[in-house]
């Protein structure tokens, strides 16, 4: 039997996701000679549509090109299909006649996966391979994407903090993540010691008090001169409450299909901004949205990163020929390698920043975070000290 | 007689505003075997206060580590001396011996040295050496700190518009820049072609109508499938007030004590989510503000931009013994040189876009802007061209 693997990119795009492309039609192309790889348009709708781009007819060249350019190259989607929308994916793969499935994404695309499994008679092999700068993958020791991202949040910190020492004042950086704080904390991963930035870090899984917040302010600001923050766009207040929720008025506030509250980090940025105004009032403050930058941006590419990506990719060939499942990058014995572990453990699930990574109570992150950080994104340069 | 040179450094930071200092004091160095340097702590204000850094003290080692380090290493200020002020500078020279005051700095800056050298008595020479990322000033080809910024805004721009490619909608980047657009032009640096971002670029130089705007985007939108738009903080009404004055509340505003509006970018951001909602009801529109990032970012220090910094200072020390006056980097026969000009061409002028750099009618750069940035900011790297 011929050989045809259909592939797709799902959520948003990070700044090596199409290494994962790459390197999965490069393993195809050496495994299987004269095999078909078609690039499913815009995702899951493009296979929904029948909207094709015929993968295998590009040169190596052309793919490594492919590779090294930011985001999904076949577009992307926000499509959480259901069972009705999947059987309509099943009916097309059938119809171009597909022995496999490779969706790149995070945990909702897992999710489309299992619910695809689940509805075939094991005629496709069913592949997740993971991607997101959220980094909130289960079963992972971190994901794709993640790094590049990290290292735009670790040198944005870095040069910030030299930008407010040589000019005092209050810094605020609002950083994505809904859910979890692994992207807020990478703003510590280049942190030279105690008095650097970030001076504190507010991320969706410690609940977020404003008074509590203008004191740890004024507090770092006392000690240190000044006071860079990260925070999360998901930081959450007590009551459970999105904190633009409880800080913005409601009818500034976008909604999408599901109710959800749409973070842009902008609406967010001005009530921090306001509660700065009020709670410090003449205090020199600035917040800036980072909002998309970190995302897949060409001036972070992260070489481990990419490998890792590139290499996830032509694993997840290796785990179609192994009946399909969800490639993870996990860490054992001082590597990183993909391994394939079932749809069902990371379908939909969280992975939260571990309870270890902050200290318990100054909003600041733990050794073992530092740690983490120092073995996914080491420093690449030597500041002076200050003078 | 000894020589005693003061070395100061003013405004905002840059990537690359310590080469100057370092360029400066190893050019010394070098000249003057023995000589002092003396670093004022924040600008102008160190030396009011008579605090100081012996910067000759340092090694050549040390020396180099500080020039790679972004964002003023003595400190800023923003403090505008007026003459009683640089009385107090003046007096607080000569107690140290000074024969040369050299003050790293924007439009302002050249001002200072101005005023300083109308009532010195020639015993001091002062020389001004450029520095901002705006690129505001008269007599100069480019400011060291532009290019550098300049390619953190490129960079930004040629990855978000390949997000937007991935996942279509509006996407509005607020750049700093008061007064001139030439940060916020280098959005197209590494524009492709016609197709790709920046689709619509406006700039304190040309009003800016909420109008025409959505209908702008409109327009881009339904040609492109997206729009990207490169937007300058100090973009300005018909009726000469900054849109974010006829946006936004006027209680929600700061202002500095001359009355000028802060420009952080939020509120306006704000408002121009805002105009798209109400213009294009259901479209997906994000805005961010990089505010402070393109700066003194470690991540896009331009190599160019670095050497260029370093010799402006190197021959800051040529201009002292020449008598003083302004450092401008001019372009001649296909080279970037140093070359001394008079202060007062400089002192309190602001180079705005030329003319020829937007084409008339459609917020978009010209030809002659796009030549120059590839001449400036040559691209890096070649991206895949969409499937």
């Amino acid at each position: 039997m011929t050989e045809t693997f259909v592939i797709a990119q799902g959520g948003g795009p990070t700044a090596v996701i199409n290494q994962t492309l790459a390197g999965a039609v490069l393993e195809v192309r050496k495994r299987y000679p004269g095999a078909r790889v078609l690039g499913a348009r815009h995702g899951v709708r493009g296979i929904r549509d029948g909207n094709f781009v015929e993968l295998s007819a590009l040169s190596d060249q052309q793919l490594h090109l492919i590779a090294g350019t930011p985001s999904a190259a076949l577009g992307s989607t926000r499509d959480k299909p259901d069972a009705a929308y999947c059987e309509v994916i099943l009916k097309s793969l059938r119809q171009v006649g597909a022995t496999a499935f490779i969706n790149i994404g995070g945990n909702d695309t897992a999710g489309t996966q299992q619910i695809l499994v689940e509805a075939a008679n094991n005629d496709i092999a069913f592949v997740h391979a993971p991607k997101t700068i959220d980094n909130d993958l289960v079963e992972s020791d971190h994901t794709p994407g993640f790094i590049s991202a990290a290292e735009f949040i670790a040198g944005a910190f870095v040069s910030v903090d030299l930008d407010f020492r040589a000019l005092p004042g209050i810094y605020v950086g609002i950083v994505m993540g809904r859910h979890a704080g692994f992207l807020t904390t990478a703003a510590a991963a280049w942190q030279r010691d105690d008095s650097s930035a970030p001076h504190l870090v507010y991320v969706p899984e410690r609940a977020f008090s404003a008074k509590r917040f203008i004191e740890d302010v004024r507090e770092a600001q006392s000690r240190h001169g000044r006071c860079i923050v990260a925070m999360s766009e998901g930081v959450t207040s007590e009551d459970g409450r999105a904190v633009v929720e409880n800080l913005v008025p409601a009818d500034r506030l976008e909604r999408d299909a599901h109710g959800n509250i749409r973070l842009s980090g902008g609406e967010l940025g001005m009530a921090i901004e306001q509660l700065l105004r009020e709670g410090l009032p003449g205090a020199r403050a600035r917040v800036d949205t980072f909002g998309y930058l970190p995302r897949g941006n060409i001036s972070t590419i992260n070489t481990t990163d990419a490998r890792e990506a590139f290499e996830a990719g032509a694993f997840a060939v290796e785990a179609a020929a192994r009946g399909g499942g969800s490639v993870a990058l996990q860490y054992a014995n001082g590597a990183t390698n993909p391994q394939l572990v079932p749809l069902a453990n990371v379908a939909g699930k969280t992975q939260h920043l571990p309870d270890n990574f902050l200290l318990d109570d100054n909003n600041q992150i733990s050794a073992a975070c530092h740690a983490y950080f120092e073995r996914l994104l080491p420093k690449r340069f030597t500041l002076a000290e200050p003078l």
